[in-house]
């Protein structure tokens, strides 16, 4: 509204200098009617109370003949960014004649032609004076300003006049652009240039979108859980996915729901709808991890497995359909759209190059493959935050050992079953190590409740039960056995390391082993094993003394692989109990996703049904999943860090929720005193950018 | 040990005055060999590197022939505390004959002689000047000891020894009776004589209980969930409990575990046997609540529902079979054993009124029904800290009308709905109001999630359909869409009242209107309504404003009514953030079920499939669910008492999960400064007691 304000004249308002500039092009235009007034008021705070203040003004004219036209120019492109004066006019019309498309517009100058303006006329062609004019006033305000501007203008008869000018909108391309530049032309200084650029929207820059030009026909609208576009076949499972995507085919899996049975279907999708569950649901936060688009809780959508159809309202989607996902927008497209990948400039690495400068917080990445660890690290992570090892076990190749594991009846069976997981463990660690040459990997151990390894669909259990050598029914009972009402607070985590201690020494030993051979190679290694859902100091001082036995022998002597072992945070009683805790921790990672689950007692995949009418009407201001609560997780946060520190001053603290590629949520850790935040790969440069615009804030 | 070390002359413990009497007696007898004294060091703290003491002695024998004797004897009856001397001997006998019972002995006294000794000598007859010396001597010890001791003694050739004297074991009964005759006696304070008697014991004297000398054969083990005995005909579903008991059968309820659709099962058996879940299952919970015997996690029991048998290892019992409960001690037994109903006796009566007199906490129960409030305020309760409305809604007469409003479509259809369910509620409160004249009673609106509501089994969803009007695909359908990952962190407690308000207006006429028409029958009411499940503030506030504009209108002008609404503190958040909740509370109340689990990340339900591990191998001392965690869930406590009195000072602070009736618990509680706890009608002497107790440490 700042543009609005400098025009209003009324003694309520601060006079600017610029206001001699409204002089210089003769007078303010402004032809405002009630609504707009009571509007305006009401955006500034300004009670109605103090009645509509009556502007008399003259009017200009656009539309008196030749010699007359109205515009709207901006001091850069803003699209890319580019340093050029850019715009579009009408001869002899109004400001509403440009807006509603009627006529095509004219180029406002001869660089500005394009496509289709071959033929038309340009202002600096036709009236080269108020061209030349326009221009100068264009600098002068943008310097002003010091921000590319959007400017309205009028030209009556000859004479040039100006009826608003503001910041203009922009592309994340173009925000990124300008910021640099105008920091390069002095117009700003680096940490002015760093604030600029929304973090949350370079992630725009790093997703292929859709081509904005496309027209959309639109089936239903999502939330939108991870962005970036995604056209394909409908599948509705993730075998078809798996089956048709090696076939050459790009597939789009939509489903009620994901769960971990459904990863190799959505690594081999191109997007993934669902039609339940939230922004931090399974589908979310795993897509999210691998940067592939997403749209979630479409409650438009209604699956039909058997039929292997989707109904959106009347409308059928077979599968085999063609369909379009934003996962910027959330919305559904019938028909396959085309997409745009956007380039990375120059001017992301410079500005990239500014905030690693000025943050203090490191950046580390959520990663639980070598691909993914390469892929962050081009990004700029300086270390894996959180390696989750369960994803290493759903493979279907290794998931029947894992089973075998699960259903042994004796010690025995189960070292069997886990030694044929060991060697396949410890060449997993070892391309982790490999790929991040000596930065840290923090490697969490088994954390799903065992339930989540074994099938549940009949025709699984039994193939399942023919492979592993036994009954359906066998396997039915320890399925059934296996059951929990509340699994996000059951038999998981370090409890399972508590119970079936060869478990995590099996990882421990496959993580050692990879350390010992790769470090043999030459090449640092830097593991953290963490171990999760600890709530009481005594499982943690017991695992660790399990975890370091194992360790030691096989570390021997390696002066390049030094081990630390820490554990997450994400049990509001390890926050409250934090000093005990630290005694036998090397680091705290802040679980922020389960923490924040417990603490609000909000279990992410269930709150779909409440939680947009929490949103909606006001009852929470923003998602919790989406930035830290601070009042409540945070406060418990910051309880944490100080009591932790408190035992072990130089305890590492990080923080590897969904909540560590959210700026306001990376400003917060900053804030709190974290050293680092860990994140998605494609949200390792967010969270680089809010992490040196937090140390501005802060400076 | 006391004994023990009062025995030991070594210089290491101090000499007390009465070893001046083990002089007047003789000398002092000590066999011990090597592994007792080891095991005596090892208690004792001593190291074992300090060595074996070398104690040379004379020995005395009771079989040296006629004139020789050997017994044990108590100075007061070990079984109901009754003030006489009493015990047992053999002539020519040494101690392991007494012990290991070949011989039947003799009663130590005329007054001793029961059934099947009438023909035996004793000691008081055949040697009255030893029994008189015996007697003066037991005397003088209960006296220097202050309290009733069991004494082992040995007569060399007509001159008596004390082998031994320590406090006797008693009955809970005899404790109490012991603690207010010997401060009766003026041996002890009325404040030590509320610390004599363990709180938690008294539960034995308020439920029946097996006969103590019936023979058992015992068919398993489980964890004993609720204590006193059970017999009865076994049953295999809720609903041919409730038929066979309304055919004057007794029952017992076998189950894999139970759910609220088992309620009106549990309420007509005579206890529950489950095979699986833990001490705070949902069937122990229950069955603690109802007073009822009950034995949960029996991992021995196998049910098999479709044969309608239980297996017990290789033994099979079938439907209908008589079985036998120890809820107690967790045994499972063949067959119907005899049950005692221990009388409370006047004892008991004048312990309880001086702990009345000595505690600061108040002591409320947890109370569904007009019948549990009469049972509680028999046993002394001060109001019901807890009315849970939804076991309301499981009654078969009323879950239909409830299950209409979970499945109606729109508004219209669940006003319907609830308008059948209003007068019926209404009539609930009233009872209850009626029953507790003028005490608070704090009414927890509706809680859990609504798919607890709706029919699961094919039959049951086939019945529920045609009653309703629908089909069994959309009753399915529905049942499907309110399915839960993670129910207990899912859509339940206020948060039905944020999406579905006029379920929660509802309760709130029911309980205004309910108290205007008791208060108008001159009977006072003082009902609170409390929000369960608060996260946030602004939840509490938003339906403090809706259950008000519903009670404001009802209530004018009401003298005799005047109500609170409060809040249940259960969620961490909502301790964390206990000063913004305050604004909106008259009152908190800890429910430290829910908040246990969420703090702890521990489900109660789940946790008997690990927390046995975690007891035995000591990474935990103690079941959260028994005893409050103090260092967690206690910190968290304390920080919500202090914040919420910061805000508002005269906020009242109360208990009401199952900690309320476990004396540790009722300590802390009192320690932090709660104004009440609240617990099962059966525990509300304990924490009477044990508030006492509370009171007497601290001062």
């Amino acid at each position: 509204m700042q543009e609005l304000v400098e025009q209003h004249t009324g003694r309520a308002f601060p006079q600017k200098p610029i206001e001699q500039l409204w002089g210089a092009v003769g007078a303010v235009f402004s032809s405002w009617g009630n609504d707009r007034a009571v509007r305006y008021r009401r955006l500034n705070g300004i009670s109605d109370a103090l009645g509509t203040a009556v502007n008399v003004q003259a009017m200009v004219f656009g539309n008196m003949g030749e010699g007359s036209a109205t515009g709207v120019a901006f001091t850069r492109d803003p699209s890319d960014g580019t340093k050029r004066f850019y715009g579009e006019y009408l001869e002899n019309a109004q400001g509403e004649d440009v807006v509603a498309g009627i006529r095509t517009p004219c180029p406002i100058n001869e660089e500005g032609r394009t496509r289709g303006t071959e033929h038309l006329p340009s202002l600096e062609q036709t009236m080269p004076k108020v061209y030349r004019q326009l221009l100068r006033l264009a600098k002068q305000l943008e310097k002003h300003y010091r921000d590319m501007q959007d400017i309205e203008f009028t030209i009556q008869q000859g004479r040039l006049w100006l009826l608003q000018t503001r910041s203009g909108k922009r592309t994340a391309r173009a925000a990124v652009q300008i910021a640099v530049d105008l920091a390069k032309e002095r117009l700003l200084s680096r940490d002015e240039a760093l604030l600029r650029v929304d973090a949350h929207e370079l992630d725009r820059l790093l997703h292929p979108i859709l081509d904005p030009q496309a027209e959309r026909r639109i089936l239903g609208r999502g939330l939108p859980a991870s962005p970036g576009a995604a056209v394909g076949a409908v599948v509705f499972s993730a075998d078809v996915a798996e089956e048709r995507a090696r076939a050459g085919e790009k597939v789009v899996l939509v489903r009620a729901e994901t769960s971990p049975d459904d990863i190799h279907g959505m690594h081999a999708a191109e997007g993934v709808l669902t039609t339940r569950g939230g922004m931090t649901s399974h589908a979310a936060v795993v897509a999210r991890g691998m940067g592939k688009p997403c749209i979630v809780g479409c409650g438009d959508a209604r699956v039909d497995d058997e039929a292997r159809v989707v109904h959106f309202g009347d409308e059928v989607v077979r599968e085999g359909d063609r369909i379009t996902l934003d996962g910027g927008t959330g919305d559904v497209i019938a028909g396959e759209l085309p997409t745009i990948l956007p380039e990375l400039g120059g001017a992301f690495d410079v500005l990239m190059g500014w905030a690693d400068k000025r943050r203090r917080l490191s950046v580390r990445t959520n990663a639980d493959t070598p691909e993914d660890a390469r892929v962050a690290r081009s990004f700029g992570a300086e270390g894996i935050g959180l390696c989750r090892t369960e994803h290493m076990f759903f493979d279907p190749a290794r998931v029947l050992a894992m089973r075998e594991m699960i259903l042994a009846s004796n010690a025995a069976q189960r070292e069997n079953a886990l030694a044929k997981l060991l060697p396949v463990q410890r060449k997993d660690f070892e391309a982790i190590f490999r790929a991040m040459e000596g930065l840290p990997v923090t490697i969490r151990l088994l954390d799903p409740p065992l339930h989540e390894f074994l099938p549940h669909k009949e025709q699984e259990m039994r193939e399942v039960a023919a492979a592993l050598d036994t009954s359906v029914a066998e396997l039915r009972a320890r399925v059934a056995e296996l059951h929990e009402f509340n699994p996000m607070l059951g038999h998981r985590g370090c409890r399972l390391g508590i119970t079936f201690p060869e478990i995590y020494a099996m990882q421990a030993r496959a993580i050692a082993e990879a350390a010992r051979d790769v470090a043999k190679a030459g090449i640092r290694v830097a593991p953290e094993i963490m171990i999760p859902l600890v709530s009481h100091p005594k499982e943690l001082a017991r695992l660790r003394a399990l975890v370091e036995d194992v360790v030691r022998e096989i570390l021997a002597g390696s002066r390049r692989a030094a081990l630390k072992v820490g554990t997450m945070i994400e049990v509001p009683r390890a926050a409250l109990t934090a000093d005990a805790i630290a005694e036998s921790a090397d680091f705290f990672s802040f679980g922020t996703n389960d923490l924040t689950q417990m603490t609000y007692a909000l279990s992410r995949d269930d709150a779909a049904k409440f939680l947009p009418d929490y949103l909606e009407s006001g009852v929470l201001e923003q998602d919790p999943f989406v930035s830290i609560d601070e009042e409540g997780i945070g406060a418990l946060l910051e309880m944490a860090v100080e009591r932790g520190r408190h035992t072990r001053p130089g305890l590492k603290l990080g923080l590897c929720g969904e909540h560590g590629g959210d700026p306001a949520s990376v400003s917060f850790c900053d804030r709190i005193g974290l050293d680092y935040v860990s994140c998605s790969p494609y949200r390792v440069p967010i969270a680089r950018l809010a992490a040196a615009q937090a140390s501005v804030a802060r400076s």
